[in-house]
């Protein structure tokens, strides 16, 4: 492929032909979206531990940013639920939430993981990101779910509650339950209820009076924001902040500031690993919401652009005061439904919300704590996903497996031993099926040149040759194996005059399957059996004349595994002995 | 598999038949064995950095045990060089050279990995040496025996030098160089030209002088002895020990004591990763001399029984002062070639040494530490095997730069990071291959029921139908990979109606493989294009029946290709149509 810039800066194609039309469709779907993102932006970060207008500020530059180098064009990113957890959890390990300190940490965490996503993408390492598989990614994101529920809670009580882990938050929970702030608990269950209710009922209310389908279900996306307003005038009005109700009080009006980050070469090394896993997750998260709207409308997403396009959208976050972010799905969907047509969409949003920043906050003084946290434990219960937890125990034990251990090791001990704990079963599994390849001992179709399994096919086979067809590549996690599979099968049988390797699936023998190859022809030597390959294919042989394999070869090579019969045992057919293992 | 007591205890099987004859031979091998393993053993405690008595201790109770215990007819195990060093590293990383504290660690990595070993072979773990591909294990050993011979270079000084890589060592020898030891240096330049003529010369000189090839082989085995009895006579009668030569000086005589190792969780958790490494590697390199001496004698080894026999040779170890063992190259082949013939000679030797730790320490003690490490520096001087890298760099380019990755930092940053990498390497290197399978487009043979890659054969395809068969199984490794393949090859191309995937090569689909054929059905269907699966497995059908896939499918799942064929497009023969990519 050739270097082309617009493949570097996706703005330059949409950007070129961009149309008024497009404008205002842009423009509508970015007001809805901010809307939306007011609220978000404050609950996550509350979530992640951080004052409530970093969240602004992580929804404003990394919008621009992504909308230069993104390559979805309905993508919203922003601060959300698991990557502000993950957030809290890793600044929580160098410094105690509230100090300027654990600021820092947490805009190093998104600069740092800001790099690593580029760099990955100019690499075009965006392949990394399949080593997650399904079931450990819906594991881990249902436990997360759980767990930043449970972290909320402390919030709609108005106690001081603490703990990593789910067992830890629900004994301090109990513990602090007679401090329990009543005036908070009200805001707080009436709040969840109302929310529950906007997910549930308000759409068919909307579509009742009259809006079309797309329009409710982008009104329901606004219950939030009722929320907000409500409870900060209830709260205004009935002087609930001095009966113990938590708010958020004073918001720093204004942009968000120009931050350096620091450079402290300790730091840095401490945040590399916690920053490598925001990396990923926010990248498969990103790029499954991407995928799936671009799918609708028929168009494609360049999964190495996109860690670009995050990347640089954190990087922008970290100079500007911001936390990680990623691309979330709920306000996707928005963008997505709200009409948005291009990545503009998303630069105009970042003009909303730094609008916002510059006159809103103050409308914001009396907003309780408790209601955010309802708006993080209603939206964090929808990641909850029982289905795909009944669909892996029907479809596969072993993913089912591995999804439990990831939900139970990031629910006990936490996000990031979690997810590594579910990717190291993963890629286990994955060795461990591909050490032990399937193969069968083959025979000849009756009358035919075709080659089947003894055990599954009525073939004609000969005592004095053995054939082995191996259904996978040749590694060194399988040499051994293949070595062993042979000698169970030839040696100790006087019978067995011939040995013939069938690698019609073997694209590739590495250098340890060569020297397996070379012992099993030596050992078959001492036991007067000849050993062939039949079916090598074009590069698999190319590399082996590089090899000494074929000089030593007590055999020959053989085209085809027919030719391989009749230069050995003469026709098959004149035997007609059926073979079993 | 039943349970089988002799299973467990090879010793039930061969012991139950034990000759006279046998007794004769196995007893004469012994003897060969000990007089070769006396000087081994104190030169690889000294490489530990261990007092010389503990090789001596290291090489009874393990031999006893690994006799019970092993499945090699001729194994030989005691102290060896690689995990020499590997000791070393490990408890220099705790404790220093020379301080109780130093041999305590050492005796706890003996019995950490020996647990860590019988718990592997009790779980039937021996596959996890397979990770361990060729190219790695060879650069390891390579890059581990020029690390030794460096690290010797000081005794043959006879100067105080340290450092922990390749390059300290270097800088730290040279500034050293002034405070050399010139009767140090004299003996040590001696012992090594003379070992090194040993291995070259001594044998065609044994051969003239009557001896048969296998008595002169046997013969240059024991050129360590000779050196070692000559320079402790040359050092007593010159009096050189007052002139600077470091001697091993009083060996406490006696039996090994009974060790109980200590039990202080801190510090066992400090050593598991290192326990870990050294229980692997010792493993490895201990099977592959197992299993090549068991091929020639046409004698099998169980490597999960094996895994048991190393892991209760090193408990033992650990509670009779001793070090981490295992099955090492030079003894055990001259315990073969010295007609051994079960692994009671490993039980006689083990009273040889026994013998030797109650009356032979006394004459040690004019031993010169340079002899010893010279026949360290001759033996591990073997281990550097030029050959190897020669065969990967014509082989294999991804091997070759494996095994230069293990080499490099296994000299530059030590032995348990070489290791480390050489293993990640070689897994990523593999996960990489396999996340993007062999696929091909398919078309068909004229007048047959086959069909073929379009690039590579003259075949029949139709415009409206793409066959894709993939060669391998679907996993979450390479399910995006598929998914972007199909795409690529069917959207945005109109006169395709159908895409058949060829499932022929198909073992498995995990359940992220199976979400990324519901996403392609679905993407195809808005696409109008039916999705079709052909010649799917028994197992993988059984599989997918439990799934939604099949029925949500826009498409059928055919038993065979020419059934799509025919089913799809009516004959492909009418179209005649070359396709190509």
């Amino acid at each position: 492929m050739s270097f082309k810039l617009s493949n570097y800066f996706p703005v330059l194609s949409w950007g070129r032909a961009y149309k008024g039309g497009t404008f205002v469709n842009d423009g509508i779907a970015a007001i809805i979206v901010t809307i939306m993102l007011i609220p978000q932006s404050l609950a996550y970060a509350l979530l992640a531990g951080l004052p409530p207008q970093v969240g602004l500020y992580a929804s404003i530059l990394p919008l621009v940013a992504y909308a230069i180098f993104g390559t979805s064009r309905t993508l919203a990113v922003g601060p959300v639920a698991v990557i502000s957890l993950m957030t809290a959890v890793a600044a929580g390990k160098l410094a105690a939430q509230g100090t300027p300190e654990y600021l820092a940490v947490a805009i190093l965490l998104a600069l740092i993981s800001g790099i690593m996503l580029t760099v990955m993408g100019l690499l075009k390492l965006g392949f990394i990101a399949n080593f997650l598989s399904h079931p450990v990614i819906s594991g881990f994101i249902t436990a997360s779910g759980l767990l930043i529920a449970v972290s909320q809670l402390k919030h709609i009580l108005g106690v001081d509650a603490s703990g990593h882990n789910i067992l830890e938050m629900g004994q301090s929970l109990i513990s602090k339950l007679p401090e329990t702030s009543t005036p908070t608990l009200t805001i707080g269950i009436i709040a969840t209820l109302f929310l529950f209710w906007v997910r549930k009922g308000l759409k068919p209310l909307l579509m009742k009076l009259g809006l079309s389908e797309r329009l409710a279900g982008i009104g329901t996306k606004i219950g939030p924001v009722i929320a907000v307003v409500i409870s900060i005038l209830s709260v205004h009005f009935l002087g609930l902040a001095n009966q113990g109700v938590k708010i958020v009080g004073d918001i720093p009006k204004g942009l968000p500031p120009l931050t350096v980050p620091e450079f402290d070469l300790e730091l840095w090394r401490s945040l590399l690993a916690s920053s490598l896993i925001i990396a990923i997750i926010g990248f498969v998260e990103s790029i499954s919401v991407a995928q799936t709207l671009a799918a609708k409308r028929r168009q494609r997403i360049d999964p190495d652009q996109e860690l670009i396009g995050l990347g640089t959208a954190n990087i922008a976050g970290a100079f500007s005061g911001g936390y990680p972010v990623t691309g979330g799905f709920a306000r996707s969907a928005v963008n997505f439904d709200a009409g948005a047509e291009t990545p503009a969409a998303g630069a105009f949003t970042a003009i909303g919300i730094a609008l916002a920043t510059l006159f809103l906050t103050p409308l914001l003084y009396f907003l309780p704590i408790a209601t955010l946290a309802a708006t993080i434990i209603v939206a964090v219960l929808s990641l909850v996903d029982i289905a795909s937890i009944k669909q892996a125990w029907a479809y596969s034990k072993a993913d089912f497996a591995a999804m439990m251990v990831t939900i139970f090791i990031t629910l006990i001990l936490g996000v990031e031993a979690g997810v590594m704990s579910g990717v190291i079963i993963s890629i286990a599994m994955f060795l461990y099926k591909s050490s032990r390849p399937h193969f069968a001992v083959v025979g000849q179709v009756r009358d035919t040149d075709h080659f089947r399994n003894v055990e599954r096919h009525n073939v004609i086979t000969s005592p004095r040759l053995l054939t082995l067809r191996i259904d996978e590549s040749l590694y060194f996690a399988n040499a051994r194996f293949m070595e062993d599979a042979i000698y169970d099968l030839a040696l100790d049988k006087p019978q067995i005059e011939h040995v013939v390797l069938m690698c019609s699936a073997v694209n590739d023998i590495d250098l340890s399957a060569l020297e397996s190859l070379e012992a099993i022809n030596e050992r078959l030597m001492t036991a007067n059996i000849k050993f062939h390959l039949s079916e090598v294919k074009g590069p698999v042989m190319d590399k082996l004349k590089r090899s000494h394999l074929l000089h030593n070869l007590t055999g020959e090579v053989f085209l085809s595994q027919i030719d391989a019969i009749k230069k050995t045992v003469g026709n098959a057919h004149g035997a007609q002995i059926e073979y079993h293992l």
